[in-house]
């Protein structure tokens, strides 16, 4: 298959992360040509410069990694990071409204951030961890319905990170009207490899240039 | 010595907090006489509500746990926090400036959220574990001159909680002019008696009932 690359959102969300790593993390998501670089809120602007023109976006975290800012909050930090040159938002729902099935809430989150999106990224976080397989095929629909372009099943900060259960689960609610977003775990071409085979068609990894490596190394064993 | 409820901010800080839960800690909270709630951002107005009229203040955190929300996102999330009825914040400094050396960076948005918090509590999360000793010192120097009430050690969320050396080292540095929040790992009588022997005038803690309920056994056995 060609280059895993174009799948992966080359991820940087520590927090102490400093503007050389950010900087070094877009030349490698140039060089390599990764989907987009996920970095902090507070490093967008300093990617959106260095990425200007190149085919690489930027995207970044609101809510993240609990959830549980209010509404208002999240839609101005959305605001926020669109301004500042964000392509794509990665949010994490109301985690604590979905366990109570206040789903209305949820929707209305999802649907004020698609509105400030305006037609950029939107991918939804789940945290498939915290629900039962009921709810969690529940709030991807919600998610899709309500515009999102991905769900995506964890924030890489909870229980655990991506199951191939978890992402076949959520393609087969959301496929082909929205995308799949592993994240939470990936570290190796086979993990990503299998992720991408259970359906998902964005891998969140802190690990993407390993994971190139390798299936360079694969490929040319083959 | 009198019950340590005094000193204890009865936190729950859980991604998956339900009203339930928030209600049951408030109840718990006036039932021990704890300083505070501290509690997620969008449970505020629910824990003003039942603890209007009451002696406990209603707490919540900002930027909260990596601190790399941009400014203008924890200012707008301190003001919108006060306006739910918020008494106290805790916020979490920009974790990655202070470990580039971009002091002013973190001096700025403490003034702001002080600015922002009319005469409110506003503590400020050093998560000490990141930092030397002497960065530890001019980050908390620079949270009193900012104005801050208290600095805090921990989000509990990073590498380790609270030490009994950090404690001494930030209440050498802000005592008496500020005080200091220990929290992070405190789950026991002993353990928090360490703490406020060592300068904490603040306890966080998700178990303060059993810290209360051990200094009382104790207390009838001396």
């Amino acid at each position: 298959m060609d280059s895993p690359a174009q799948y992966i959102d080359h991820t940087l969300l520590k927090v102490d992360t400093t503007s050389n790593q950010i900087e070094l993390l877009c030349e490698e998501a140039v060089e390599y040509g990764f989907a987009s670089v996920c970095i902090p809120p507070n490093r967008v602007a300093l990617a959106a410069r260095i990425l200007y023109g190149s085919e690489t976006r930027v995207g970044t975290v609101i809510g993240f990694p609990f959830g549980y800012e209010p509404r208002e909050v999240k839609v101005f930090q959305a605001s926020e990071a669109f301004a500042a040159g964000a392509d794509e938002i990665d949010m994490v729902i109301d985690l604590g409204a979905a366990c109570e099935g206040r789903l209305e809430v949820v929707k209305d989150e999802i649907e004020r951030l698609v509105s400030v999106a305006e037609g950029k990224t939107v991918k939804v976080i789940i945290e498939c961890c915290l629900f039962d397989q009921s709810l969690k095929k529940i709030l991807a629909e919600i998610a899709v319905v309500s515009g999102a372009n991905y769900v995506k099943t964890s924030t890489g900060f909870s229980k655990h990170g991506a199951t191939l259960e978890d992402v076949r689960l959520l393609a087969g609610v959301v496929a082909p009207r929205a995308g799949v977003k592993a994240s939470g775990g990936i570290r190796d071409w086979p993990t990503c490899q299998a992720m991408i085979a259970a359906g998902a068609c964005r891998i969140g990894s802190s690990h993407g240039t390993a994971i190139v490596q390798q299936w360079f190394k694969q490929e040319s064993l083959d």
